[in-house]
């Protein structure tokens, strides 16, 4: 069930806008580049709109966010939407600052998103209103919390929004409306590289600009896709490899995924 | 003829300001100490001028524009053309908004470059006004069109701007007002790397910088020698590897060079 | 001696907030990963001050200082001194201009630091208002001058602005008012590298944040750490490697090192 959206992020090429961090920008465009897709970063206000309607997908990410930068996502997000382009929200960090959770929320009222794809904390903050953050990176508080809560918080968020949520953790849920799955690929060390987080963010843009009528299976293949990656680059992990080598063979391991390492590798079940 | 121009590098150490995106400007700095040469980033308007003085060239880079940027770009520029100093443009995605175009344009009209590199898209948007980008990393409509085709764009551009023109593409063309270069290295793969044409720009910038009365023969040195590495660090994947490996790949092959290498691998014809 | 430092990172896992630059920041953010601690980089003035009470230590680095970020440094260091955690500066390129010379010695008349960190030329811009820059990666000139010249530089600016003053070069000297201490780690090769200096001052701000009664003492071990690490990955350098291999297993041997390799390699004296 999973390959052929694989298939159409390599078939189709989509081009992906980010609005993103300066921290990891350059990772999220090379694992655009590894799956297939195309990237470009552009968030100057005058220009958002316009490079936008040129692309098949948009990804907005709210780590390093600046106050300038908030009227182009609005802006782009909104373009987007307009043009039937899917939309996908990385809410980093939100929760930690009054910033990046009022720019979450004028966002989540001014955009309809597709996904919104964040860890435990940042979906908290979200819909609760309420987080116990821990940098961007890791929120070990969050992630031990019983996974049915996970769950409800997922779907609860999904139907405020009318969206597709993922939430990432040593399970990951993936859920909209009426539907809900449980991902069980992945792996801990992914948590010792910056940016996973947000690549998975842009992989998801890309794999559901592919196949923009089906954006839950496309989300559910994402995040497959990623977990499965992650393992592939743990197996190939000597004993002087750290996260250096690591971050270099997760990029190698998306280039390299075939359609049939993830049917057989993927694991995730309905709920 | 090609590795005195790299041993200049080596030899002069020349210091090198850039302008750029934040997407690419850790491998572009990493490309410069790669090659030889020393980098320094710095963009805000108050600063840029007294940096660009104490530095040997200057590559103004287009990539993540910002509005505040254009200024610095003008007067960075202004200050290296009247210190003698090599100024490299890379219209980055230029042709995809009102602002790039209109950014580019300005810059040409108030700056004297030395080198503008582009692919065909990009120096189309900057001779012809028109262009069909498709991204920042690839655009297959205009890569696909004939060769002569290109060497004339590139002639026209060279000549209206009394510069040398590079356009990158399966065959890269290098062209002043009267002669002109075919450069057959490279390799399809340098695609898959995001930046891999700015931090062309940025070596064009360190041999320009190292050998400012040869800026013709200069540039040509350094396309070849970006092509022959791009080669190097193809021939060293392994099954397992992807873009991830070949980025790292590509700037040890950019330390490694010799110039025998060079020499013996670099494939230009002169037109 | 030095171990425990080492062991109080992983044990606590610090939070450090970093106001950087765009073209180190994601190494930054994975050496502090590597080590044990977790990275947030957030610059806007509005949250700064909110980001900064969140976490276990602040680091303020110049390179790519922009003028609307001197605000949020100023900011950030003063809540983060009131809350008493430890703040790093790195002056970057300070001495290059004058916008760097003003914002630096605004920042140590403003802010309280733990810590500063340079090589031989920013902290004599520091000290004395006077240096010959080249780059941001290196300085000739200044690093052969006799190192009884570079302790004496370290020890006026740690009495100036009663802190520990960390001078970096072929030999590290790390002084407070009272003490000092000569280094003799690391590889040339780290020079080649873009911002070995900036992650160095990451990972003293790791150390100092999970032992904040011992500042001087876990400076010295986050430098010995840093310096054996850049041993240990030339030591691994095959004859195809450069500057990309050499950042990645940099970032390796940062995660792998014990506290028994740092015991044992780690070359310092107490003068």
């Amino acid at each position: 069930m999973l390959s052929p959206f694989l298939e159409q992020v390599r078939t189709r090429s989509p081009l992906i806008h980010n609005i993103t961090n300066y921290v990891t920008a350059n990772d999220c465009a090379n694992l655009l580049l590894a799956c297939g897709a195309s990237p470009i970063m552009a968030d100057d206000p005058q220009e958002v709109a316009e490079i936008t309607a040129g692309c098949d997908g948009l990804v907005l990410n709210l780590g390093t966010l600046h106050t300038h930068t908030i009227p182009a996502m609005l802006s782009a997000g909104q373009t987007s939407y307009t043009l039937g382009h899917p939309v996908v929200l990385d809410p980093v960090g939100v929760g930690a600052s009054a910033l990046r959770t009022n720019a979450a929320h004028m966002l989540l009222d001014g955009v309809r998103f597709s996904v919104i794809r964040g860890n435990t904390s940042e979906v908290k903050a979200l819909t609760l209103g309420a987080s116990h953050s821990h940098g961007v990176d890791a929120s070990g508080a969050d992630t031990s919390e019983p996974l049915e809560q996970t769950l409800a918080l997922a779907q609860t968020l999904a139907r405020q929004r009318r969206t597709v949520v993922v939430v990432t953790g040593a399970v990951d849920v993936v859920a909209d409306s009426n539907r809900a799955f449980l991902l069980r690929n992945g792996h801990p060390y992914l948590g010792r590289v910056t940016g996973t987080g947000c690549m998975l963010s842009a992989l998801i843009g890309a794999y559901v600009a592919a196949s923009p009528q089906q954006v839950l299976e496309a989300t559910v293949a994402a995040v497959c896709a990623m977990g499965v990656c992650g393992e592939q680059a743990f197996a190939r992990m000597g004993p002087q490899d750290g996260n250096g080598s690591y971050k270099t063979y997760l990029l190698d391991a998306v280039c390299t995924l075939t359609g049939a390492d993830l049917e057989r590798s993927a694991n995730y079940e309905v709920r």
